[in-house]
């Protein structure tokens, strides 16, 4: 790893002045300080501990996900990492990482700029600048429901999607249910990919036929429930898997107003557990992710990668909730 | 969970008769030990902590895995399993579970019985009696790359496959190779069919032709390359990837005594990069698993289930290793 004297030696000024430029001083011109944070960006250095009597510092980046209350789903993601890294002596900031703000600098410069030891990132999009920095970074950094492909320095924490299809499919298969539609956010998120590809799978690991006609998605809820859900109910299809709580809701919701009855005509599964699960009309079978864990496992991946052990993956057990959204099929 | 008193109401006797029959004490006899360990599994009974006075035991369970001499394959993994679980307070038996062992008794009853709060497994195929009491066991349990799906009690630990073959493939078509072949252990164990599927994954990510025989697998390795390397040379093929490195050095081997040159006709790359790979002619390219790593990652996998944060899959990021027998093509 670089040190203050490579980056001083570069420059060809004294470490000192580095030194000084990294700790944010008065006296080092902002154009300096700008030269010198790019530089050590550069050359891969990295803040292996804070500054003296300071306390180590890192950061959750949020963007595009709610988490100022309890109900939100943010919320509990935050809660479980902070219930790990404070006891262990770290502060942490929670950042809107915003379009401007990532376009303002690249990541590490920002993290570096702000002595970040590491971050938890949550609620990326494959379109977010940052995301193609992840894949040069050297800033210990953990993406909730993101993976970047062999960078020792980034992990990958959430749930198994894969097995969270496979028990939808699966209940709804025991129930027997064959003729199974899936709807689906907009495909512009890592998770909305996986999610999307597991479903297939185990439609054909459980031989159900699925052909692409039975997939729908947009990036409004209301559109794709306008845009798929009369073409699935006249295509026989009796289950509905969807890849998120909220569009379960409006599809059950939906489904209501065309005059069907979930679950006796249409059983509907969600995806996440949000709250509200447990309060539709009916209340909503799902898969559940649990935030608090994913929040301390996040924390977890972030200290293994700190410790130079590169997880790449790390994901928790997927959970069938059985509500009263889904039934046996009528014959 | 159950109880020492759901045990004793379930059986009809006192709950000190069954609290010493868990604590193995002489003056039960051993058929109602037996009776009473069995009433455990049954109602999911688990030890929570050790016997008092007593350090509380954790097992690495091993089969078909050399692990006694530094250069063994299982060695490392236990050793950074140890450096984790010794200073946190636990005693690490290994225990050897042969086909006999997981025959004589159901795996629960065997960790019951030992006092184990859990085990890391290493080494396991499919057909390991115990790889069926997985799917039920309330030990909490780390199989080292072997994966159970949705029971909580169970996670699976190793190295991301997946991207693993990705760096070898990826390497080989910057070389300029197309057609690449793959050679393989028999696919009995779970690693060697999630190596298989992740081979044809890459070569089509990459845009690559992989027909079915281009693959081939042998139980044993003098097999594998006596039934399919001749072909693969007819067949035109200038690169092969190996499932694993003894493969990669026997059929390194064989192609000299073929009268192909290593790299400069053919490049060969290996899987796991054991200490090996480095003394081979030429020294081997390959796919390091840092087997240190997997087993500090073990542990702590294990410590997660043991306090209920049900973690299913933690994968280490996979690292390409250039050496030298693998070259740019020869046009």
């Amino acid at each position: 790893m670089a040190t203050l004297q490579d980056i001083a030696n570069k420059l060809g000024i004294s470490k000192g002045t580095v030194s000084k430029a990294l700790n944010g001083a008065s006296d080092i011109s902002e154009s300096m300080q700008k030269t010198i944070l790019e530089t050590a960006v550069e050359l891969g250095y990295t803040k292996t501990r804070g500054k003296k009597n300071n306390k180590k510092k890192l950061c959750i980046l949020i963007e595009n996900m709610d988490y100022e209350e309890p109900h939100h789903f943010g919320y509990e993601l935050i809660l479980g990492f902070r219930q790990m890294a404070e006891p262990a002596g770290y502060l942490v900031d929670v950042v809107p990482a915003t379009p401007e703000l990532q376009k303002s600098m690249p990541y590490d410069v920002f993290m570096l700029q702000n002595h970040y030891l590491g971050a938890f990132v949550l609620g990326f999009s494959l379109s977010d600048p940052w995301m193609n920095d992840f894949y040069r970074s050297h800033t210990p950094t953990v993406l909730y429901d993101n993976y970047i492909i062999s960078n020792p320095n980034i992990a990958y924490v959430g749930i198994d999607n894969q097995e969270g299809m496979e028990l939808a499919v699966s209940h709804l298969k025991e129930l027997g249910h064959e003729k199974i539609g899936y709807l689906s956010n907009e495909l512009g998120a890592h998770i909305m990919q996986v999610r999307h590809k597991a479903f297939f799978q185990a439609m054909r690991k459980h031989g159900l036929e699925a052909e692409s006609n039975c997939a729908g998605s947009s990036y409004y809820i209301t559109q794709c429930i306008e845009n798929h859900l009369s073409k699935f109910l006249n295509m026989g299809i009796t289950a509905i898997v969807c890849s998120h709580d909220l569009i379960a809701n409006a599809a059950m919701i939906q489904c209501q107003q065309l005059g069907y009855h979930v679950p006796d005509d249409i059983s509907i599964v969600g995806f996440d557990d949000l709250p509200i699960c447990a309060h539709t009309s009916p209340p909503m079978t799902t898969i559940r992710q649990d935030r608090i864990q994913i929040g301390k496992s996040g924390y977890y991946a972030l200290q293994s990668l700190m410790n130079h052990v590169s997880i790449g993956t790390l994901l928790l057990h997927a959970k069938l909730i059985i509500r009263e959204s889904t039934k046996k099929v009528r014959k």
